[in-house]
């Protein structure tokens, strides 16, 4: 498959092909109406995105034609110029407002009690208690994200060459006594102009970068990003962190590299996880089970002694968020599907040591995985020479 | 009032306050446990802020006694490293998990069928389902978080303190042809900088600023940040945005401005908003109702025959958000109390003229109010010589 990068935001036609698989998705489960909260879902649907506030922005789907956009009145003129498709906007004035202004008094206006509405599990409670008929928990819009439209792959392929740009920078900078936080600020600064330069409609509000290491001290703990003023040291295992969402499409890319020389007792977990990452792209291809990927991943890591230095799942899926169904997790009983993305990462962590993982962005095909992101992959290349500061 | 502003986090006993108060409402409200889902309520009684993804962290609070944090094992270290108070800590492997080892498996361990749990109106329903006994929909913590204690009014004025400086250099760089955008990146970096310097801890995590201006040809339009290469004119009304979370309190500050010159039609709308202005901080006292408030706000605006340009209520308070309860808007009804916090931001909104708008970080202290935001408040002032760029 050949990718054909892109920063553009979706057309119609992309965006009615999404509404049509949710809709013949509403059709097979009974439902009249699904709600969309979730900011995500609202972006997919409508190419939407907004700064996040308590006041609700609501889609609605009907089973057929065309979606109700519930909005603060506020946000009305903005809403239409980055919206796609065909939409019929509903406002309300304000958040509170008096009795029968309220949002969930709009909603009542195309919501029945004899409809059967679908919902997002992560919708908020009190939205679910505002729809007066019967609500039902189905994750539809989640489901149809998982499968990647062509558009969406060239989108998130745009991102990734945006990261691998950023990582070779990185790698550039990496020095013993450099702050990684300089390098985020520099770098997610680059890519953030790049991709303007590349799309004059940008939109920030859907954009965030990250572009940091973090030194063999913190490694171990992959989240831990508690300390801004750290530094690099000669040594490692350091592991880069670049990922983010430009206009709206996510991806990353990390690595674990060394400054000056490779500390003895870091050889055999760097191998072991090279290992590790080598049986999961093996493992992601299209017909086996999204569970079994992860355990046997981890049935390899346990078998070298790792059992006690697993953090987290073989990798996750991107779409118009860094972090999203499906997952390649343990307990996670679905078939991978070609058009499907995924992290594939798995990693293990040593207190005493540091972290060891490599993360790409990767395309399932027909027969098998792309890996749409690119970086240094041996040891030997990802064992930097010093540079004096 | 003295205010002492403060960028540091808060101490064992200012949390022990705030888990008391929200214990005390959880005793009258006849509640075992309280479950908190959104990570502002979450950070409001531990002072652990993460970057949000799809693996929960739930605090649990019982009646009486310490909480229990359940979090994902991928984040214990660091979130024990910015946790402050006494917490049982309480982990899940990953998200997705096998059966049994869900997080909703862990929640059971703590929670009994036979308990009355409170949860929060924004609480995902996947998680309401999951308690096991009855669960009463009540914003405890939200409600707590209305008055400010002494340690929150002081990290507030912090955030005022740095907005007020980052509003002057933004009216120092205003020149026709200049691009807000350009502003927003030095003086969000340069915010962001002090704030580091001020508490080397600081937390990038529960941070952001924004630092814009709005020109004439958007400004009625008061969230459209679509266009970023938009430049400022001669003339006007521009408007303000310069607003933020510092290490996780927030703030704002927001004027109206012109350049080099006052268009005509501008004067009357600049000098009615600076009277409904007036009007609000005059209403804006302990006793007084927050919904009566913006009603004789509006019903000013209305008289002076605005009733089309109305695009928001009077305002909003902040805490460890930008926006949130109590709200000065019609139909909420609620009286105005001592040591709240409120933004007092009148504004119309004249789509062929601009938007006119102040707004400052107001403090209801005993006896009257108190502006914690400090910038211009005249046209005269507001009215900025032309430079060239």
């Amino acid at each position: 498959m050949n990718l054909t990068p892109t920063n553009e935001f979706p057309n119609e036609s992309e965006i009615a092909s999404r509404l049509e698989k949710v809709q013949q998705e509403m059709h097979k489960q009974g439902l009249d109406y699904y709600l969309c909260h979730d900011p995500d879902n609202i972006f997919y649907l409508t190419n939407f995105a907004n700064f996040i506030h308590e006041r609700p922005f609501i889609v609605i789907v009907p089973v057929s034609g065309a979606i109700t956009f519930l909005i603060p009145k506020l946000e009305e003129p903005h809403v239409q110029i980055r919206s796609v498709g065909e939409i019929n906007y509903l406002s309300y004035f304000e958040f509170p407002a008096p009795k029968g202004e309220m949002w969930f008094d709009r909603l009542q206006d195309v919501l029945k009690p004899s409809h059967r509405v679908g919902i997002e599990s992560l919708c908020p409670v009190n939205v679910h208690n505002a729809v007066p008929g019967e609500a039902i928990i189905s994750d539809i819009v989640d489901d149809v994200r998982m499968i990647k439209s062509e558009f969406e792959i060239n989108r998130i392929a745009y991102t990734c060459q945006l990261l691998n740009e950023g990582h070779a920078t990185l790698l550039e900078q990496a020095a013993p006594g450099h702050m990684p936080v300089l390098s985020h600020k520099e770098i997610s600064g680059s890519m953030t102009q790049r991709m303007i330069t590349d799309n004059l409609s940008s939109n920030l509000l859907c954009t965030n970068f990250a572009a940091v290491s973090q030194p063999p001290n913190l490694s171990h703990d992959p989240h831990n990003f508690t300390d801004v003023l750290t530094t690099m040291v000669e040594g490692g295992p350091h592991v880069t962190v670049v990922a983010g969402k430009a206009n709206g499409y996510g991806a990353e890319l990390e690595r674990t590299f060394f400054l000056g020389h490779v500390p003895e007792k870091a050889k055999k977990p760097f191998e072991d996880m090279l290992e590790a990452r080598a049986l999961a792209y093996e493992l992601t291809i299209p017909g086996n089970c999204m569970s079994e990927v992860d355990r046997k991943v981890n049935d390899f890591f346990k078998s070298r002694g790792y059992a006690k230095n697993l953090l987290h799942r073989t990798g996750h899926s991107f779409g118009v968020t860094n972090h999203e169904a499906p997952f390649l997790a343990e307990g996670y009983e679905h078939e991978i599907k070609p058009n499907m993305i995924f992290s594939i990462e798995p990693g293990i962590y040593l207190p005493s040591i540091g972290g060891f993982r490599f993360s790409d962005t990767v395309l399932v095909t027909e027969s098998g995985n792309l890996k749409m992101t690119k970086a240094p992959e041996t040891l030997e290349e990802l064992t930097l020479p010093i540079k004096n500061l």
